[in-house]
């Protein structure tokens, strides 16, 4: 057997400490598997005395996670401190530079300069891995870069943040409101004290860009990502959408398409029959369609210390055994420069609910407004009639373009007798 | 770049041609992600006129394939041919004794012969890959053997057989007969004109004895599992299943027992609710859980030429990319000679279906048997009265030795008012 592999773990939150639990536990295991041992000659963390759940004497204590990051003879460090710049940027970045392989379950980090490190780390001719920067313990990235290597991938989607599908499903089968379900997955554990980035879906989009340079080649792009969280989402339209065949899920998703690539994050509704309409709580799915694979469906945690540290460890194995690939699957100078395609362009299916005066002539008004902006409607509903008070008014369109769509609903909502602003929900169906 | 990456094709059916498409239509492609070109030294297959719909003046032929394995400069040898024994195993031998990897989708040798020829193919220092073997597309190998490779699994499972998915998906549809629904998948090219090997349970078995060998480090052992096939599932059953929250699915499980490793292929009742009930048609869907990622579920086409190739296609990338792991995940001297658990120590719930004379004292009688062997009922159902007549009684039982279960099954069979041999179906509660 050769010589054992050195690790320094920067980061001891939830999965720092899973990664020792692994590392500790697996120990003969892993090194069954990969033909070699792991030695974790360097520990960093804000606060060496909080109590983790796994004993740090038997390690080497930093108190900069950089200067470890320089300093130790370890061949990888593992980053898991977090944030898309500061320490771990610096960590990173150190150890790049020093030709120690790196491991990070970062994706804000990767979203905002995955293609510079990937850069970096291609020049110093290490392993930049992030297995467990996209859903969790599910073997995603692995298997776009590998398993699928075949394949011209024409889109990837998912769910991507399972606080918001905790928050959704637990929505559908109470009928409780946001708000409540949000404070109550605070309590649990399931959302952070500052819900920000996962229920806007900023997380969900750091991971689709991502996941889109695996499946395009192309340079990380995060600043074209369509954001739109979950907050809006009320258990009304999650009734509408169950009389309809529909389940609402928080979506990532990236495609190809003629003007270029599309890369949205957004409420959406999905047929119950789809694949992913039954991946619930805090589960994660994640959908690829290839040309010679068809569609393929990975589904799994996509948090919690278990499963992240899994893929942690994983990308350590993949180490371990030599596999050195490059970043996002192809040098990272043949990475291209993806043209966006702007959302307006988008052409899809809309879920519309308006609150209007239950007044003769609002149909009307509201039908003229459609066909001047050529959307096609496919279903209407209205439950009940009160003459004078306002009443919710459900209509889906066939596909439509974004933009004439955002006009439509502009105008409805400049109507005297429209009660609110209208809520939409696009469609999907894959 | 380096030289190209010499290929030898032997077999040329559906996925031999679709191997070949491919290689030249995403040659380009391949190339970026590889750092290297593939070019096809070599291709043999019994009839060389024949139309495959691709063309073969580009390609050296050979009418034998096992001289092609043996006396071209390939580094690679993708056998194709199918078979546990015989000219496949002939090609995959000579191959390996000339320390050329071999790629293949041949999972009746592997079931065969896996443990032999991993150790010849770890002697010689070269590739054995599979992943088309199981579950066709799906990148389920890679997963079990790299992105899962920080857990010890607990369970692997899965629909392996795409032919019986189809079957017992259009039953329920349609609420045909399995022999009716049999030969409409015939002449759709579902099933095979002999479709014993499918839905038996045979190449589902296959297929499972692969996934344990990557799940416990285990030496492979066909002759282990258990084997039931789906002739005898018949629309009742489904019709019975719908009414009690199941569906019905031809798995194959290997699980680790207090007893040691079972596996067995068998049709199942699983929960609507579960992940694979919703699975149909010809999709596979393997769930695979370990002691930190928990439960991962992969799911995708089974069979096909696109998404069989794109396994081949997988493999021979990671061979581009200098990615030659042990067969089996783990160095094959530290294979163990798994202990088999016997099938009657299985434990686990069933649905029976008895047809008896609906005369009085039956229930009672049938109550003794169940009460004599600890069988402890879950639910009874019986639809309609007629008195003197045989009618349908539906029994779920709690959690059974499946020895006392057979041991009631016989009891009951032999009773008088027991019109013909009662119809078991394990319910797996996953």
């Amino acid at each position: 057997m050769s010589d054992p592999l050195k690790i320094a773990v920067a980061g001891l939150g939830t999965v720092g400490a899973g990664v020792l639990k692994i590392l500790a536990g697996q120990r003969a295991l892993l090194a069954q598997r990969a033909g070699r041992d792991v030695e974790v000659v360097g520990v960093s963390a804000r606060d060496r005395n909080r109590d983790r759940g796994v004993p740090l004497d038997g390690y080497a204590w930093f108190d900069d996670a950089v200067q470890m990051a320089r300093e130790t003879d370890a061949h990888v460090v593992v980053e898991l401190i977090g944030g898309s710049d500061g320490i771990a940027k610096d960590v990173v970045e150190a150890a790049i530079d020093g030709g120690k392989h790196v491991v990070t379950a970062n994706k804000a980090l990767l979203a905002h300069h995955g293609t510079a490190l990937a850069k970096r780390a291609e020049k110093a001719g290490v392993a930049l891995a992030y297995e467990a920067a996209v859903a969790g313990g599910i073997p995603i990235v692995k298997a776009m870069r590998e398993g699928l290597a075949a394949n011209r991938l024409s889109r990837v989607y998912g769910i991507l943040n399972g606080t918001c599908n905790y928050i959704l499903t637990t929505m559908r089968e109470t009928g409780r409101e946001f708000e409540d379900v949000l404070a109550d997955a605070q309590k649990l554990g399931y959302a952070e004290a500052d819900p920000a980035f996962d229920i806007d879906g900023v997380d969900a989009a750091h991971k689709l860009s991502i996941l889109t340079s695996l499946a395009f080649g192309t340079e990380v792009d995060f600043s074209s990502v369509h954001v739109e969280g979950i907050r809006h989402v009320s258990p009304l339209d999650i009734q509408y959408a169950d009389e309809l065949g529909y389940r609402i899920k928080l979506l990532g998703i990236a495609g190809m398409t003629d003007h270029g690539i599309e890369q949205r994050v957004h409420p959406c509704m999905v047929p119950n029959d789809s694949p992913i309409a039954h991946v619930e709580g805090v589960f994660n799915a994640v959908v690829a369609d290839g040309d010679y694979v068809d569609t393929t469906v990975y589904e799994g945690r996509g948090a919690g210390e278990g499963p992240t540290a899994s893929a942690v460890v994983a990308d350590i194995v993949d180490i371990l055994r030599g596999i050195v690939l490059p970043t996002f699957a192809v040098p990272v100078g043949t990475l291209t420069a993806a043209e966006t395609a702007p959302m307006g362009r988008h052409f899809g299916c809309y879920y519309v609910r308006l609150k209007v005066l239950d007044n003769p002539g609002v149909f009307a008004d509201i039908a003229a407004i459609l066909r001047d902006h050529r959307v096609s409607m496919e279903a209407i509903l209205q439950r009940g009639r009160a003459p004078g008070e306002p009443v919710n008014v459900v209509l889906t369109t066939h596909e439509t373009l974004e933009e004439d769509m955002i006009r439509t609903l502009n105008e409805i909502e400049a109507l005297e007798a429209v009660a609110e602003p209208p809520r939409m929900i696009r469609i999907e169906t894959f």
